[in-house]
């Protein structure tokens, strides 16, 4: 796993190596093991989840629990459940039928590694053990919370959340978008489960509700810069550095923040952005640093 | 939909036709409306559900929640969860990677009728949905009993439930299965959900636990019986009757019933699982009459 750049503080650096390890460990754990019954199903599911990815949506999970408070084995679960169903949407989005990828966390796509039936599979698999996590371990003292969890997590995923924002990028591809439609398409596709992660760590938490609508605005804007830095990326990194193919947004004629603005002012978009979900904190002071850091890491990431 | 045969009683068919018009209006009103964005999903997942189906595992659990004493309007969220989560596996299971299928339920699947990528987020969206109703709607006076539905749910369609059957299915594609095998496929594959429909319907009111092992000795056995007579219909059956291909497992050389026993056996065979579930349910009386007919429902219906 790629570390973070040598900008971010050393104390960072290690929260999130910390993060990184436990998220592999848990992850692993959580999975069905690869011997169980049926293997090469479980070995794929492994396959896809574990050993890659920047896990965003964990860290975020965690640094909103420190923040409210949280028992760190229940922002576990959620940070489980929120990259298992991340894992399951990557997983679909890459076959043939939506962007046909053939490369992803710098590995082969579990439908080339594997095939298309079994990646199809693994990610209806990944999906349903993303809400028996959230529902068998336990995450809230009060157990109607803990339910508006499982639903907070399945809306985010669901036909208004992700899976809507994937529906309306496959309506838009060859379209020309204005910015308000691609900024709707992905407060959709990525903003959604991104701020679920932000939610469900706070929720496992303590925190008064207008701190939760806090958080909600942090993660909203911080959704959003994400997109756009994924776009800038997409734009000028070498597949190699970026651990998935390259340039193929442009390729396929997808709208994206650097064909709508230019790469300069999508750079100072994003940087417009990370300073908004900043804003948002500052009622929190010290104890939103971790947050900020993060919100920093998906600003000036490389990867 | 299609009705059931006249050898059922007068009062099975009145009950079966008032809960299947309950169940498309429910289901109509649980699933995101057409001109909600993005239509096209909304429109393709309406399009998934709607008009068509046994509703057997509806049916399952309408008729152990009336065992229960539940109330009808948990258990109707109930319903509506299990057959979301049929009807998604459907979806999936029809696409070109899969069993690759133009027609279900009477109608051109959906894929055909709108195109695989669509296909592939109705069903995701689908998935989504059901854990959001089981979380949404208050099902139990014990919100931690309504947190072990949403994970009985999940562990039912999950890997090792009904995903699991499916990849073993895939892995048996050509293969000479034993009779044992077989059971074993179709134990995950479909006997998984009618299990579930079972207990959540039941779950929703008030048993003791010996009743609760009572009916999922039932389901074990209507949830096989049910499988062998799909083998028996598909080897009989023309496909308009079937509203599905029909004789398409012998033509992929899939292991049924049928070709592993032949069809007098298979036909045996499924008579004799029902005398077996129908034995569990002795205990109960006439307060069973309902599980007795679907029983009956399930293993002389033509469709």
């Amino acid at each position: 796993m790629s570390g973070p750049d040598a900008a971010f503080s050393p104390a960072f650096e290690d929260w999130a190596h910390r993060h990184w390890a436990r998220m592999e460990e848990v992850l692993g754990r959580m999975l069905p093991a690869p011997d169980i019954s049926p293997m090469r199903l479980h070995q794929a599911m492994r396959y896809a989840v574990l050993g890659g990815g920047k896990r965003i949506r964990p860290l975020l999970a965690f640094a909103a629990g420190e923040l409210a408070d949280a028992h760190p084995e229940r922002v576990e679960v959620v940070a489980c459940a929120v990259e298992l169903i991340h894992t399951y949407s990557l997983v679909h989005d890459d076959l043939p039928c939506m962007d046909d990828d053939v490369l992803r966390r710098g590995k082969p796509t579990v439908h080339v590694e594997f095939d298309e039936a079994t990646a199809l599979l693994v990610g209806d698999g990944l999906h349903s053990l993303a809400f028996q996590l959230l529902a068998q371990y336990p995450l809230a003292d009060d157990p109607h919370r803990q339910l508006e969890m499982v639903a907070l997590l399945a809306v985010a995923a669901g036909s208004r959340g992700m899976v809507g924002g994937q529906a309306i990028d496959l309506a838009s591809v060859g379209r020309q978008l204005t910015l308000p439609e691609l900024e709707s398409m992905h407060v959709h596709k990525t903003g959604a489960l991104i701020r679920a992660s932000v939610m469900l760590g706070a929720l496992c938490g303590r925190l008064a509700e207008a701190d939760v609508a806090r958080l909600d605005h942090f993660a909203k804007f911080i959704g959003l810069a994400f997109q756009v830095v994924d776009d800038v990326l997409d734009a000028e990194a070498s597949t190699a550095t970026l651990g998935k193919t390259a340039g193929k947004d442009a390729r396929q004629n997808k709208p994206t923040y650097v064909s709508l603005l230019g790469l300069n002012e999508a750079r100072r978009l994003a940087q417009e952005m990370r300073e908004d979900a900043i804003a948002a904190l500052e009622p929190f002071g010290d104890r939103a640093r971790r947050l900020k850091e993060i919100a920093d890491f998906i600003v000036l990431r490389r990867f």
